[in-house]
């Protein structure tokens, strides 16, 4: 894409369209993709969302269609309230923020507290979504160990201490792309860190609720709320398409973050907003959950299943407990670019993991499968012609 | 509002709460005010929501409730080329794209386009909504001059020839603070100036559809239409609840707003869009749209009506041909902060002029009535509040 000398300086850190061009190929009908990021629309409430609609044209009448607060619709920041208290994460209606899901804080996180050449530190590798909402603030990354069980708490610590960055930006619950989840002595640790030194970091945690097995720990934000932005979302257990997030931030942000959406959107949809209100002060989430780990959790099995059957030993992967996906990483040598080209010959798709790093130099031999878009026939599928595809492309 | 050291350096720029201040004592319940700018719930299509619902939901089924493309509900940009058609917009699907309200392409506008110091030029008065999506960007403004029939193409011609700037902004159709609509001939002179400087411009016209008398004229955008951002909005004739707008731009600019629009929310409400493509599609906007003309044109017709009998010789004001604001100004040493309080106090409230110039020194004089909201009876008792209120201010 041409850059042209009419833009804005910070336009050109905007231009890397590469994901959006290799994607393209994955989009023919005769490949599977498990280069998705999407939940599966089995897993959306259409037995009841009529019944939803009812409510809260009942309940809100043209409040519902109105504008309404930039900080929220107001039932459902009270409603939020309850919802945010089963993730032991403890504040009043006034304290909670509603966005236009929880992708628009982060644009509103950028553009508070970042200036040109300002530090961010992410994960290695990090939600792709979060350093395009960031890129247009100019920051320079500094990359964030992990390991098998996510990030290590000693490299945020140096990190913090080398680079003083404006904000860490985690995603420690089922992260996208790796689905691992960081152990709750490690989350203490990280929030040992961060208050210590005064570090803002966002917490993303958009698949908590996907959990498939293993034991829940609380948010890093209920050891740190003082230095922690918790972004929470409707789009993974209710629908994306209503497009409502929400947070909980220290008070020296919140007060900026809300002038900035309203520069942005004025406010999120207030019907949207009242759909999410009926959905968890209904008890309707609480029903519904179960139905979705219940899609999920089988898809996620076969995945696994197939990637021990048909991928090579040379390569190791992610066993998450919950979320949309498992990431695969091969020997050192393999170019997942070349794999990728190999596979779309094979009729299979998935994202490279280079994309996913803010250093470009990384994750060349990584991969990103998503279990939630296909079917469980397909998935099997998909994963036979795609370890077929590496072994043609890397021997053995 | 403190302003931290640990804030972006952009950050400074949107702290001016001085309107949310003023606003908040507008709030109290014994006050008419005059000072909103929300469609009144009246004009909400109340009578056929739940037959929009239900055909959406007919019609896109889990798609509407699924992410959908960045520029927009594949089946709301089809309908919006017929859409756009009756304003002599002629442009396919691929070429309309939709935003979350038309808001937030004011802000990738800003993004896209400027850095800091670049100048923006915009109308004296203008859109404060405007000015604070540009705002983070950090421009510096230019100030095109108006008259009683909006702003004066030779003061355009000017500005740019002096200060060169990135884009100018342009409501020329019931502009919002003004009411005032730009002739046919002074959009062609428009058209003809930016075409010949090539300079781009944003067309805001999210109150066009409004008119109560008057003949239409066409969008600038139709004379010049590789150099014009238009935008329009469903926030006036549907719901603003919904945060649904849409705008058309030339290929230079639109592919990198909908890079923006990425990074910032991934895309609109899929939900919100079916329903506004049932609207317009279905033939309900054009059922529905005179409704709301004969709700607002009485209570404007009331609203002139009192100000001849209640407000001092001294005052001029416009006589708009649609939209939903009445600009009104005093002599030139009227102080409308004082007569504003001098309201408060007579239980009555607008908003100072003041407020929508980009210039803090312009404007002192002047002030915005928004006549939709509020009852043709509380419209009289308002006015004639008001009026006692200036006369208690300045004598006479």
């Amino acid at each position: 894409m041409q850059h042209d000398t009419f833009l804005a300086g910070r336009t050109h850190t905007m231009g890397s369209s590469a994901i959006r061009e290799i994607l393209k190929l994955a989009a023919r009908p005769d490949i599977i993709s498990l280069g998705g990021g999407m939940p599966s629309p089995d897993a959306f409430p259409t037995e009841f969302i009529d019944e939803l609609y009812r409510q809260a044209m009942d309940h809100y009448g043209t409040e519902a269609l109105q504008y309404t607060r930039t900080e929220g619709f107001p039932a459902l920041r009270k409603a939020l309230v309850d919802h945010l208290a089963t993730q032991n994460i403890e504040v009043g209606a006034d304290e909670v923020f509603v966005t236009t899901g929880s992708q628009s804080v982060l644009d509103a996180m950028g553009k508070i507290l970042v200036s040109p050449g300002d530090r961010i530190a992410v994960e290695a590798p990090t939600y792709l979504g979060a350093l395009q909402a960031f890129n247009p603030y100019e920051p320079s990354y500094v990359q964030i160990d992990t390991d098998e069980y996510g990030l290590i708490p000693e490299s945020l610590e140096r990190v913090i201490a080398e680079h003083n960055p404006k904000f860490a930006y985690l995603s420690p619950t089922f992260q996208n792309p790796t689905g691992r989840t960081l152990s709750l002595d490690r989350r203490k640790q990280v929030a040992e860190i961060i208050r210590r030194s005064d570090t803002l970091v966002i917490e993303d945690d958009p698949y908590g609720a996907l959990r498939y097995r293993g034991e829940w720990a609380p948010p890093i934000q209920t050891f740190a709320p003082e230095q922690v932005v918790y972004t929470g979302s409707f789009s993974k257990v209710f629908a994306p398409g209503l497009r409502v997030g929400y947070y909980v931030a220290p008070e020296r942000v919140r007060q900026w973050l809300v002038i900035a959406k309203q520069g942005v959107d004025l406010n999120t949809s207030s019907l949207t907003q009242a759909l999410c209100t009926e959905f968890i002060a209904g008890g309707y989430h609480d029903r519904h959950l179960p139905k979705i780990i219940e899609i999920y959790r089988p898809k996620q099995e076969a995945m696994l299943k197939e990637m021990k059957r048909h991928f090579p030993e040379s390569f190791t992967w992610t066993q998450p407990d919950g979320g949309m996906f498992i990431w695969a990483e091969g020997p050192a040598d393999a170019d997942m670019e070349k794999i990728y080209e190999e596979g779309i010959r094979n009729k299979v798709a998935f994202v490279p993991g280079k994309f996913f790093y803010s250093d470009p130099a990384s994750g060349r031999a990584t991969m990103r499968l998503n279990f939630t878009v296909n079917s469980r026939e397909n998935i099997r599928t998909a994963i036979e012609r795609l370890g077929a595809s590496i072994r043609n492309v890397l021997g053995g």
